[in-house]
Order: C-alpha cells, then structure tokens, then sequence
C-alpha cells in the first residue's frame, strides 16, 4: 500500500503582517482564498518573522543604550553595539564570537547567530499606510530589528486553538526560523514554537525489516517539516511565510519545543 | 500568484535491494506502478542505505582484524574492536569520543557519529533467497554491516543519467542518510550525495522587501530537501527508501555534496 504524500502548499495572498494584526484572520482569508479547508492532522507552518511583527517584538535600535559587556561584545564582533545589546538580553549565554559572528545559546534554549534578532524585511511601523511613527526618539529606517516571539510554543498554542475553534480540525501549528549548522554550510528551517505536533518521535524498540532493534532511537520530525517548509517558503521575500502541509506521516499529539533541545551537558559541541 | 506546492511521494514497491541489484530499474518500475511520468525539474531522493547495499558496500565484521588504534577506541567507546576498526578506516577524524558514541569526520567530508556505518536492516547476503554465503569465514548474521557508498555524488550521477536517458527529463538524484545534530535532539535527513541540483542556493545580494540586502545569505537546500524527503521515508522500514519530489523551488544545476561541507577551519563547533 504506497504511502500518502507529503504536500506542502504555501498560502498566496498573506499581507505584510504589521503590529498588533491578527494572524489567524489572514491565515483563514488565505486559506479561503486558496480553496483550502482544512482537515484534521493538517499543519500549518509559520515564519517566525510574522508571528514576531504581529506580537509587536520591533525595536529600534536607537532605544538601546548599550551596556559595557554590549561594548565589548561589538568590538570583538564588529557589530553594533546597540545590537550586541539587544543579543546580550535575548541569550543565555555567548558561545562564540568571531568578526561578523555572534553564537548563543538563546534565552528559549536554542543554540542560533545573532540571538535569532533580525535585520531584514523588518516593516517600520506606520511605514505601510504613510503614518510617523510618534513614540520613538529619532529612529533610523535601517535601524528597526525583529526579536524571536517572546513565547513561541505559545504563540503556536494561540494560533492553533483558534483555527481550531474557527475550522473544526484537529491541527498541529508549527512556527520556523532559518539557522545556522555546526559543520555545513547554509542556513536550514527548523522549529522555534509548536503545539500540536510531535517535535521529536522516539522509535526505540522499534524492530527493524530482521528483528534487531533500530539504531536510529530518535527523528527530530518537527525540525525536518521545518526544513521542508523553510525549502518552500523561499528567503528572499515575505510572501508566502505560511505554509499548508497535508500529510504529516506521524500522529499529532501535544508536543513542544523542549523536546528538540539537546540538554547542554549532553552535547559535545559547544 | 500562488507558488505551486511542494509535493513529496513515496514509491512503493521497492522490493528489498541485494547487491548487484540494478536500483534504476527498480525504480522506473516502481515508479510505472504508480502511475508517475517524471517530467522536468523532477527530483528522486534515494535513502543510502538501498545504494549501499546495491554497491555491495556490506560487510561481516567476522572479516575485520582490529587495529591497536582500534582497539583503544572501542575501550573507550564500549563499541566492538572491529566495529572501530571499520570506522577508523572509514574516517579522516575521529572528533568525540564517549561511551556508545564515536563522532567523527567521515572520508567523505562531513561529520556523523560512527562514520555511518549501519547496523539495523541489513540484508545478509543470499538471506532473500535462502542461499549460504560461501566466500564469507563464519559470519554471524548480527555482524554483518553496511558502509556508506564509496563516492554518493558519483553514485548519484550515474542514476540520474540512466534515468534521464531512459525518460527524456531533466532531473536530479539525491541520496540522503540520518544525522544526529550538534546542539538539538533527534536525527534529521541530510544530504550525502547529488546530482543535477544545487547544495546551497546564494542569496547574497538579493534584495529584501525593502531593499535592504538579506542577511541569510546562503540556504542549505538540498539538505532541506533530504529532511523533508526523509521525514515521508520513514525509519522503520525499508519499504519506501525512494522519494519522488516536485516543485522542487529553484532551478536545477548541477551540485556537489561538498557545497554543503564547512571548511574545517571556518567551522567553530569542532
């Protein structure tokens, strides 16, 4: 019997997300939009970029007085020390950093560049509809960046129990930043926030095709549909930052972040 | 204008490989039973393990000597001596050692834990058959194991030029394995080896929404493209080791496996 696909469909018609907008009404106008109704065990993926605009985690950088520890971090970086700040605040812990490179382990435990803070495609607020932004000193266009959600397994949870509510399906939301890798090149999609779904899926004890038992115990399924909508998605615009996925081979049931996370005195590579 | 979606199907009816088995007719088989016609910019993702084994990359540690160098790492790892032997030979480096893991850096360039070496769903020769390995001393059928192929790009290339040739389309193969990940939990799919598409995808330079420049720069799309491929292949079994992808998003080039490779001395987390 051949296994169902995998279909990953991205949502034409998302508007540029602004501040305090409401993500699951343009989710379900898009959907309708697209002729798509959704079933239970359908996923969403969302790009972290609009979860963070809608929740309003924008900040210009000429808010930032940067601490002395900032300083000293933009020097050995290179980069803005009113950003080194904003890393410093965002993370755990520094991990890393070389000229035009700063590694952390983030404050939702991930280990990413830059604390996941970033530069582009970042909206000014008011910038859509012609209006001067009014409480902020002097703020440079270039100057504005975009923080991780504050809480992103529940931003998913948010999201997910209204479409739930609105639609009737049993669904799984699923929210992805692009990271760096230890030892490869490029960046690849993975999970910052989920509800819904699996992050990991254990398979130990599993018998094998000869009944040995498998070697490989755990898939991190959550960060290889990241991958897969991330590949979708595209980079370079923010126009298809939803994805739809039909087919997700595994059970949905209540999964988090957390499960994705190596415990640090379990990882050999920091 | 809506991107197309992005659709993953997995072939049924691979039957299990031996060596010597000719994995392009089983596959333009499979793919006739159901009823798919690659066409242009189609992609094949193939799990390593049936090229593997097509290559007769099998082996019964029965047949292994263990260095002394290999014996030291199995005491430090609790691995079998000849078990470590296979993977010295199979690696450049060997970068962690603990007890049950050995990280290394595969001859191939990138780096995984016990340098690929597969021990679950191995097929013993002649086992599909009820024929007795003759020219093997004594092999235990737990012993034997499966090496990664001698050189996945070329394996890669020369199915994508048999299929191409047998179907008039422009295509690409993509052999993928399961990685454990510095830093998060759980195996992903990544790539191994490939032909007709890119590695990465350069996205310096281009233009965000608002013509700032992007700050991701370069995107890992050929592992992205394992992890969703290996995300519908499953772990368990053996049953759909071949992936049929299209909508693949950017054009199809030719690529190598060593586009997804850090420079060992670019790389912070070794």
């Amino acid at each position: 019997m051949p296994n169902p696909a995998l279909q990953l469909t991205p949502l034409p018609n998302i508007p540029l997300v602004e501040p305090g907008d409401d993500l699951v009404e343009l989710i379900l106008k898009a959907l309708a939009q697209a002729g798509i109704q959704l079933l239970d065990g359908d996923i969403l993926v969302l790009a972290q970029k609009i979860v963070s605009k809608a929740e309003g985690r924008i900040i210009n950088l000429c808010e930032i007085s940067p601490s002395v520890q900032a300083q000293q971090l933009a020097e050995q970086s290179g980069k803005d020390p009113r950003l080194a700040e904003l890393i410093l605040r965002e993370s755990r812990q520094i991990l890393r950093v070389r000229p035009g490179v700063i590694i952390v382990e983030h404050r939702l435990g991930f280990v990413c560049a830059s604390a996941g803070i970033d530069h582009s495609n970042v909206i000014r607020p008011g910038e859509k509809q012609g209006k001067e932004p009014v409480d902020k000193p002097d703020p440079k266009p270039e100057d504005w960046v975009l923080l991780l959600p504050e809480n992103p397994d529940a931003s998913a949870q948010a999201i997910r129990s209204r479409l739930e509510t609105a639609t009737g399906a049993r669904l799984g939301v699923l929210i992805i930043d692009s990271h760096g890798r230890a030892w490869r090149m490029g960046t690849e999609g993975v999970a910052i926030g989920l509800s819904g779904l699996p992050g990991l899926v254990d398979m130990r004890g599993w018998p094998d095709l000869f009944d040995f038992r498998l070697q490989i115990t755990q898939v991190g399924v959550a960060d290889e549909l990241a991958a897969a909508a991330s590949l979708i998605m595209g980079q370079a615009a923010e126009g298809t930052p939803v994805v739809h996925v039909r087919g997700f081979p595994y059970p949905l049931r209540e999964g988090a972040l957390n499960e994705l996370l190596r415990p640090r005195e379990q990882d050999l590579f920091r």
